[in-house]
């Protein structure tokens, strides 16, 4: 018997495909939603061989409101997770009007169906940006938001006001907002991680691509912060735990819980080169790192508090670096090549 | 020979109605759009009187992408003043999907438009309500923005910042952003003026309205504020010195000015109580008044520093409160029931 059915649009993705794992693993149903712009059904094939579950997969464009009305005419969900939307920040400063149409016309889009059929929970998929440069660490959930200077940034920020405005005006709406720290990591059965398309936006999967020897160096960004190395700290978050939050977030919904905001991470900074060392060892294979100027609009340190997420979901992070680099490995070098195969 | 020729979205409106005809002064041709959601076509034939201008008017709605392209297809704009969407602040708390979809996918729809048609001039009617609750007085165009509490402020703040990171990522674009204060008053022909539908949320129409026996008294929200009677201080404009603004602004896009913010105000507050009284003395009527408590998110005094319109537009506003009350009073007592004639 199903705890629920559970819609995740961009489920094919890096967090949403691990999601599915564990909303499976907690006696949901689930259906995925993808519109494979930025993921590929591969990962979802995998998780079907991970759980031994069937799992409905859906290629459907949030813009598509016909369709995403016909999906919802099918199902009936207990909860959406909202994972989808387009999430390159250098790409949004290229193509602001995309990012702004994409992400917010999806999730008006989405709201809108879940209101027309009295489907009113949701898990959304927000990020630590929304605090822009921390004017105190660790960054809790009082921290003031909005402060955001890139447009990826600005969408996140922008779609949780619309999710408070409307459970301020529909109270029985449940929305848990989530901000992630950095995931990283892969499931443990090596079988489904992170698959960039391209050069990768983040630290973790370029480290991995020089390991595996397809790139040659890790660019370091800057080594004058004022951190222990003088290189960037953030806060990873291994991302089956990142996953585990969300089933935590979902428990919380069904008890009404109205609007509700958690950090994800850690609590825990590590920079650049304590990356890059961490995945030596867990490889066995060299990292060479190149010093590199500073990004503009980066910062030296960016870590959060999660006690609320403790606190009143349960939740808390149990993978550590080590799990971080080693699950990472085993998903880069059975998958040099991710999701595509041999190339 | 025309200047150029502008497309007012929301044209039919009352600032837009304004506005239409200093363009048309000043020597340009108009095209006004508009979806008659909360205006009527019988402005713009007013307008056509008071010019001896033809008008193209189209009942166009910005979310009808399709009629937009087609509109563009058959005009080649030089501008669009862009003042179209909803704006009442009580109704955007109550529907903030419907305020959030309908003012940000409408004016993301125009922007790809314009875009599309290689249109990449754009005045925008933005609020001083960006600026949430004042931090100091007068308001300066450096003030924070983004504090606003209510959906109808957020929707003007969001556009705003995608305009921003529009202009950042395209140079050729060039966007003024007009922060209006609280604008009123009328045409001096009495012909054209604000028409709100039911009960009006602006101050001057619901006194205009009281003065001419529509309604029994004016409820005054609060007069133990910090201000010198009491009551809440505004900023009021004369709409038309308003409109001319857009003129002004138009000249400097014609120099190719990137993005640019300018406060619209007259950089002085008055009262509601002086604004009762200014009204009964240009009316000639008593405006009774009934003190009520405060409303909740209201702030004591809310006025503007309109200098560097002065600066860089050369516009100053020039109209007092006596013509405000004036042109007001012939355009209520002309039209007791607006556009829509005796009932």
């Amino acid at each position: 018997m199903s705890k629920g059915s559970i819609l995740l649009t961009g489920g094919a993705g890096f967090v949403g495909s691990h999601t599915v794992i564990e909303f499976i693993q907690a006696g949901y149903s689930v259906v995925v939603l993808d519109n494979l712009v930025n993921a590929s059904m591969e990962s979802i094939k995998r998780v079907e061989k991970i759980t031994g579950k069937e799992i409905p997969a859906v290629n459907v464009d949030l813009l598509n409101k016909e369709a995403l009305t016909d999906l919802f005419s099918k199902h009936k969900f207990t909860s959406v997770v909202h994972f989808a939307g387009l999430k390159a920040v250098g790409e949004s400063c290229q193509l602001p009007l995309l990012y702004y149409h994409t992400n917010i016309g999806a999730t008006i889009n989405l709201l809108e169906v879940m209101k027309s059929f009295d489907v009113k929970n949701m898990i959304f998929s927000s990020s630590a940006t929304v605090y822009g440069t921390p004017q105190y660490l660790p960054i809790d959930e009082k921290h003031p938001v909005g402060g955001c200077t890139n447009p990826y940034g600005k969408t996140k920020y922008f779609i949780e006001e619309i999710l408070r405005d409307l459970a301020k005006a529909e109270p029985d709406w449940n929305i848990v907002i989530l901000r992630y720290f950095n995931p990283v990591g892969a499931h443990e059965s090596g079988q489904i991680g992170e698959d960039p398309q391209g050069v990768p936006n983040n630290l973790m999967p370029f480290i991995s691509q020089v390991a595996v020897g397809k790139r040659k160096e890790l660019n370091v960004y800057g080594d004058d912060y004022d951190t222990p190395d003088g290189t960037g700290v953030r806060d990873y978050i291994h991302v089956v735990d990142l996953a585990k939050g969300h089933v935590a977030a979902q428990t919380k919904i069904e008890t009404k819980c109205g609007c509700k905001v958690y950090n994800l991470g850690t609590g825990k900074g590590y920079s650049v080169i304590e990356m890059a060392k961490a995945l030596e060892k867990a490889s066995g294979k060299p990292v060479p790192y190149k010093v590199c100027p500073r990004r503009e609009g980066d910062v030296g340190s960016v870590y959060g508090n999660a006690d609320l997420a403790k606190e009143e979901l349960g939740w808390t992070a149990t993978k550590g670096l080590d799990d971080m680099c080693k699950d990472l490995w085993r998903w880069q070098s059975m998958n040099p090549n991710g999701f595509r195969g041999d190339s």
